[in-house]
C-alpha cells in the first residue's frame, strides 16, 4: 500500500462520498466487520456500482487511508520540507517538538471519525494478512524516520528520537481513551502528557 | 463486566483450554471476526458442547479478559493494599513509578497473546454496543483512580497523575509497535520510553 503525504489531488464527489462512508463503517466495525454491501446500501447505489468506483474492498481501504488520514497538514509539510534541506539544519529553522505534536493532536481533534478510523485499522492490521498490514509498517518505518532526523530543536542532553517515539506513542494511547470518553477533549489530553513528557524545567525555551 | 483484580481460583481444565483459544482468536481477528464455531472447532468439540461450557459468545469474552488478562501481578497486588492503607502512606512505604510500569511492560513481554487481546479489544470496544465496552470504561476510571492515588514516591514539583497517565497511554502506543515489529522486545522499547518520561536530571533517587 502506497504512503504517506502527498500533493492534494482531485477527487470525484462520489468517490469521495463512498470514501467518507467507508472511513465511519471501517472505524466503527472494522475491515473484516463491515461489507461492500454496507457501505453500498449506506451510499444509495447498488454493489456493482460501488465496485465500478472502487475495484475492490482491499483497494477502498487503501484509497480511505490515503485519500482521507493522510492529508498534507502544514506541520508535515514542513518535516518534509526539512528533510530535503542541504547540510546541517540552522537553529532558526529547527522544529520545535512540543508544538508539533500539539499541532498533531490539534488536527485530529477535528476528525475524530478519521482518528476513529485510524485506531481500528492500527489494531486490526496486526495481521499480516490484513489489507493495511503494510500500511501501518511503512507508516511505523516513516515516523522512526521523521523521529531521527536532525531538524529538531531541544535542549542539550535530551534524546530527541526517544522523546519523539514517546510521544508518537503516548499520542496512540491518548487518542484511544479521547475516542472512548470525549468528555474531556483531545487536546485537554494532549495537555497533560505535554507537561509531563517536557516538564519545564528542562524544556523551558524549547517549547 | 466485572473486573479486575481478583484472587487466583480453580479453572476446569477444558474451560482453560477453550480462553486459551479464544484469546489467541478474538485477538487475531476480532470478537466480531470469530465465530463461536471457530473456537470449538480449534478445541476439538461441537459447538453444543462449547456453549455448555460458556454459556453465550458475550460471555465468553467476559470470561478471557477477566481470566486470562486480569491475572494478579505482584505489582497489582502492592498497589491494591496500599490502597487500602489507613491514612497518609509514608514515604518508605510509596511504590516508585518507574519501577511499577518496568514491571507492567515485564510482564506484558511474556504475554504477547494476551496483549493482543487486549490491543484488539481496546479498539473494537470502542463500540458501546461492544461486550467489552463497559469493561475498558471501567478500566480507564479503575487506572485513573490509581493514578491520582497517593501512594506514589516521586521527586516534589512532579504532577504524578499526569506523569501516571502518560505512561499508561504510552504503554498502549508501545504494545501496538511491539506487537507489529517484535524485532525489538518490548522491555527494550519500554526503556526508552522511561528514559524520556522519568528523565535523570528530575528523577534520579526516585527510579
Amino acid at each position: 500500500m502506497e504512503s504517506h503525504i502527498k500533493p492534494i489531488r482531485e477527487i470525484h464527489p462520489r468517490v469521495r462520498q463512498i470514501e467518507d462512508v467507508s472511513a465511519t463503517l471501517f472505524g466503527e466495525s472494522g475491515y473484516y466487520g463491515t461489507s461492500l454491501r454496507d457501505i453500498a446500501e449506506r451510499v444509495g447505489i447498488s454493489k456493482a456500482g460501488l465496485l465500478h468506483y472502487v475495484t475492490s474492498k482491499d483497494n477502498l481501504l487503501c484509497m480511505v487511508l490515503n485519500d482521507c488520514y493522510d492529508q498534507p497538514t502544514r506541520v508535515n509539510m514542513a518535516v518534509h520540507e526539512l528533510l530535503q534541506y542541504d547540510g546541517p539544519v540552522p537553529d532558526d529553522k529547527r522544529l520545535h517538538i512540543p508544538a508539533y505534536f500539539r499541532e498533531l493532536a490539534t488536527v485530529n481533534e477535528q476528525r475524530p471519525q478519521l482518528v476513529r478510523l485510524f485506531t481500528t485499522m492500527n489494531a486490526e492490521a496486526l495481521n499480516p494478512d490484513h489489507p493495511a498490514y503494510e500500511y501501518f509498517r511503512e507508516r511505523d518505518a516513516a515516523l522512526t524516520e521523521v523521529a531521527y532526523a536532525d531538524i529538531w530543536y531541544a535542549p542539550d542532553g535530551v534524546a530527541t528520537p526517544e522523546v519523539m517515539m514517546t510521544a508518537y506513542r503516548a499520542m496512540d494511547g491518548v487518542q484511544i481513551s479521547w475516542l472512548r470518553n470525549p468528555e474531556h477533549t483531545l487536546l485537554e489530553r494532549w495537555d497533560a502528557v505535554e507537561r509531563s513528557l517536557f516538564p519545564a524545567s528542562i524544556w523551558e525555551g524549547y517549547m
